[in-house]
């Protein structure tokens, strides 16, 4: 490892296992970051490590985090239903504060690592529902980062990378899919079952089913049932 | 319980007690959030438990956080000696990127409590040289929570409160023995012993000892010998 370091966030689905391969042919090395915070997908973990693994990442750190004590998300809140169909406005799987903390964590990483590069796989298009996926956030985000630290009061300057956040799903899985990125390997369902096969009818796989027929590749993702895969 | 909900960051020292008293003589309900982050002085938990009963928190949450994995600071890295003398610069007992992270899960309670206040006990004169205790951080901080959340989005604005920036200890203290604060209950020393009882030597020690002396009160604190409480 001769590069210069970067903090990659890891979910182990599509998108940020598209960043760690982007990351990583830029010539960082790059430490990847991945959380345990009660989501019900916790099969995500395990596609992280294994994205890790396959991206040659420096280290790989799991920090575990409490977001179910507040409650708020389908994601993390079990008396919150995933829901099977778009929603208006702000979706119910939206986590409070979620990309404002992990970002936080990934500062403090980066501050740690002496590195000023922080790569996150928010997406403005798919998921314009978020607040914390708009770029005016992540600008926000990283003028207070260069507020808040150490290095950053020694002249470093912190700059938060996201490579993916205007790009459509296809556009994603066509630039990883150059990189050679595994997607078979990544999770990216809301109710994935424990093998991690997906369900194929929440918000995120319809995105990702979206996405592989847009760019024309085959869609390797396992399915629970294979009426999805060949609904198209 | 009718005010207007406020999250407090409450550590169990003795300005966060301040804090949570002034936030409630506001009329705030107030929801106090503090962090077990395997800090050497796990103590201090008790304490905001103490603090927060004592002053009628409306609800009092202890997170988990997973700094130690990260490092880099006296406070949390055993491998680092606590400094028994004032320091130039930036402390060693610097965590990096804390208050980020703290503000942060405190931005995720205030959004599933539909709170619009944040409260924090961060003082830039005895700790200006932690680059997140200044006016500048906090300022940033604000406007880039009111970009990451839904409540944000929905045209709510939120607020972060930091009452003690600009005062001495001594002033804290002061207004503290106004609201009837038992600093006695509170724990500031980086180096208590398992029956809380405070070093006398450490920074923070010292510099809540002088806050007692310029306030012209008698110091409540506990000390593990009584050389220290006579030296004054």
């Amino acid at each position: 490892m001769t590069g210069v370091p970067a903090v990659v966030l890891l979910s182990g689905g599509l998108d940020s296992a598209t960043v760690l391969a982007l990351a990583h042919a830029e010539g960082h090395d790059c430490h990847a970051l991945s959380f345990d915070y009660g989501q019900r997908h916790s099969v995500e973990l395990q596609a992280a490590r294994a994205v890790a693994e396959a991206h040659g990442a420096a280290s790989h750190r799991i920090a575990g985090i409490d977001l179910n004590a507040f409650g708020g998300s389908a994601l993390t809140d079990p008396d919150i239903d995933v829901p099977q169909a778009p929603e208006a406005g702000i979706p119910v799987t939206y986590v409070p504060a979620r990309n404002t903390i992990f970002l936080s964590y990934a500062l403090a990483l980066a501050e740690v690592l002496e590195a000023d590069d922080i790569y996150i796989g928010v997406n403005a298009v798919d998921y314009s529902g978020y607040p914390d996926c708009r770029p005016e956030f992540i600008d926000s985000f990283q003028r207070m980062a260069n507020l808040a630290t150490k290095r950053g009061v020694e002249g470093y300057h912190l700059h938060v990378h996201t490579p993916l956040i205007g790009w459509s799903k296809a556009e994603i899985i066509r630039c990883g899919g150059q990189l050679g990125v595994d997607y078979a390997a990544t999770v990216s369902c809301y109710q994935p079952d424990a093998e991690g096969r997906a369900c194929g009818v929440c918000d995120a796989c319809r995105l990702r089913r979206q996405g592989f027929e847009h760019a024309g590749l085959a869609d390797p993702t396992r399915y629970q049932s294979a009426d999805v895969s060949r609904a198209g």
